[in-house]
């Protein structure tokens, strides 16, 4: 039995209950992959497999066949707390032979929210009362005023905001850290940069942790129609493929003819 | 003819080109007024209207008959700005008899993100440069500090943030600014509060916006098929529907009555 895992869509870290920080990933990358496996298994007549599909509420879906359905467990994710979890879970009690990261998982998540006169008079009080402020008491009001708002009300509109944010867990050391024998394929989506730079940060991310792949590429050059970008391996590009289904298919033909 | 605005769906501010601000509308609710004001005109043998709906990318839309799509406009936004522009230009452009405010519209837009250790730095050495350091001062540095990451670049994920939030310009005053004959019907929508702050705060909404109807609700009595609240008219709570079929009838109903 070849077991594969796929991650797909956006993460959603909740502000107030109503507002939220969210992502551009549709899930359509993995989506695509999806349906680029269940091509390759049929062309090469596989039928002992099964796919653990890790999605956020909002990823795209399709309709599947019943036959593809049954290859199929679908698991429901939100927030990067909830990512970490599932890829956790299913890590230490299955033995994943391919795994797809292609999910875009928040850095950071909320901490609190505060309005900028507030913050600006708790600092301007902290050095009044104080003979001399040291950089650590500074930091420690910037961490957690204690003029934050409260938690459970919705943010009111009438004045500038701070929000703080704070770094979350890393999900990918998971995946080769409970199944060292995995193969991963890692994505790297950055903005504004050269096809120089953008190779140098998918290797470093293949390095640190431990990818077998890399599909790398950067935001304005991705569209739901249009989509290039570069598949790496071994600090070489291999392929340069473009538009979501042929993307995916290089991914999957890459992976399966890897191992 | 009669024409009819609805705005659907929620907002969604970019943060860096990969990451954004949005909230939890879906646009159903302004999807469901527009199946019900179909019913309406139907029921009541009317043709000679035109609605235009204003949409935000992800808002959910449905499959539309050609004879109701004869009568649809379709306008899509995607921020704050850009529903500003479109409500402002067709407000000024067109006699609209009704408009059903139901969008979700961000109250904050972004404005830069900083390293909570940097902006540390840079308030302890405004300090230690001053003699005596004024709020006014510590106040600039949070609005725009020195040391905010630069806004082309998608932002690193070592370390703790703080993000600067500006206020949005309001759209709903431009309804009733432009066309002071519009029949309003504008949502409020709050989180963990009684249902007697939930009508206060539905007053004031319709006091300070001029407000023909308010429907008011509470985030935790929202889900996809199950959703509750309250339809208030001149401070009385004239419906409670529950269910966004039948919250959309009575907006309907009671709005095309109402005028």
């Amino acid at each position: 039995m070849t077991t594969i895992a796929i991650t797909a869509g956006g993460t959603s870290e909740d502000i107030d209950g109503v507002r939220k920080i969210t992502n551009i990933s549709t899930g359509s990358l993995g989506w695509n992959c999806l349906e680029a496996l269940f091509e390759y298994m049929q062309q090469t007549n596989q039928t002992d497999f099964q796919v653990y599909y890790i999605h956020t509420t909002t990823a795209i879906r399709k309709v599947l066949t019943p036959k593809q359905q049954s290859h199929v467990e679908f698991i429901e994710v939100s927030d990067v707390e909830s990512v970490y979890n599932a890829v956790n879970t299913l890590t230490q009690t299955k033995q994943v032979d391919y795994f797809i990261h292609s999910m875009a998982i928040s850095d950071f998540t909320y901490s609190y929210s505060v309005g900028i006169t507030s913050l600006a008079e708790e600092l301007f009080q902290l050095m009044e009362s104080d003979n001399k402020t040291s950089l650590q008491e500074i930091r420690d009001v910037l961490t957690n005023p204690k003029s934050k708002l409260c938690n459970d009300t919705k943010i009111s509109s009438s004045e500038d905001l701070l929000m703080g944010l704070t770094t979350t867990p890393k999900v990918i050391p998971l995946i080769k850290g409970n199944n060292p024998n995995t193969f991963l394929v890692g994505f790297k989506l950055l903005r504004a940069v050269s096809s120089a730079e953008l190779i140098a940060e998918a290797e470093r991310l293949a390095q640190r942790n431990d990818c077998d792949m890399v599909f790398a590429n950067e935001a304005s050059r991705i569209s739901e129609n249009n989509h290039t970008g570069l598949l790496i391996k071994n600090g070489e590009i291999i392929e340069k493929p473009s538009g979501k289904k042929e993307i995916a298919k290089s991914i999957i033909y890459n992976m399966c003819k890897g191992k």
